[in-house]
């Protein structure tokens, strides 16, 4: 039997942030062998897994992925929402809507290192909705 | 209890294309909650999520990807298969096999804004076959 | 109802190797229909899904990714760990850290050219972990 709801995160401003923290507070009892799929609703943000640990690794994402996808690049033709929409599109996709992470003995069955991020494109970002499923 | 069947998508040119409609045309009923997984059976095309109104969006995405992995790249060896096999398979992996998306209330739990591409690298493109997964 | 397991793969050196039959030796008998998850529980490597024939595929992946994103980049501040470890945590959000095959008919649904990859991003990789949940 699969669960599944939805969450609002909190505001949080440009950037790769751990929202870990911010997903397991949201959980119901987890069963005992299954998977956790977080989904983001929207198109220029993202969720990936990286290191929980030291949040210059979070900036170090955040100075590769402005100069991998630039903001207003000159052969980009979908400007009309500014600089930073058509680069978070992008970056969305090079990096995905959804997370699927093991759940083995009712624990999230993460890596001692791993926890979640958000990564916020746009520069006036959204509070962003997440769909959470359990099964 | 899983449902899982194939389908083939009508032939698609090279560049990014909206295929909600495709997908969403085959589907039964959907349980009352669960996920939806699609994934493509071919190693030089690719599946995601993105903006779902525009088709600027999905023309930027081509010009985008063909400037960060320029087909017949001068160091590439394998090259058997023509300039844009090689950067097909690398765009492939930046973009993933694969998309999972909720379902809640027996419908997808798409944001409004959100629509299923498929990402299509090759210029002579095969009729391309998904799996549908329902859990 | 869910099964989930870990495993170890044997050691890989830096760069992408075919993992197909690492993975499918370690599975019971697979469900009617279904999915398989397969989930790296660690931050300096990812899982992607690409072609399992000719080894200059995986060349060139990693001559890609090298230029991609160079070790010891000039604006990273991650640095204590060495020049290849901010690279290969930015590399392993690109990728991925799971990928999701369907079972279909008792088998994998892959396509014919389709195998799963390892892609090791340190230097001195480790002996990696792997948590794979079938459905």
């Amino acid at each position: 039997m699969a669960t599944t709801f939805d969450i609002q995160l909190p505001h949080y401003p440009r950037g790769f942030h751990l929202i870990t923290r911010d997903i397991v507070s949201c959980l119901p009892e987890l069963p005992e062998n299954g998977l956790l799929m977080v989904f983001i609703k929207h198109t220029s943000a993202a969720l990936t897994i990286n290191e929980n640990a030291d949040p210059s690794v979070r900036e170090d994402f955040e100075s590769f992925f402005n100069r991998l996808v630039p903001d207003g690049a000159p052969y980009f033709t979908h400007t009309l929402e500014g600089d930073d929409d058509m680069s978070a599109h992008i970056k969305a996709s090079l990096i995905g809507a959804s997370v699927t992470i093991p759940i083995k003995n009712g624990r999230l069955n993460l890596g001692t290192w791993q926890g979640i991020y958000l990564c916020e494109f746009r520069d006036g970002g959204d509070y962003r909705k997440l769909s959470v499923t359990l099964l």
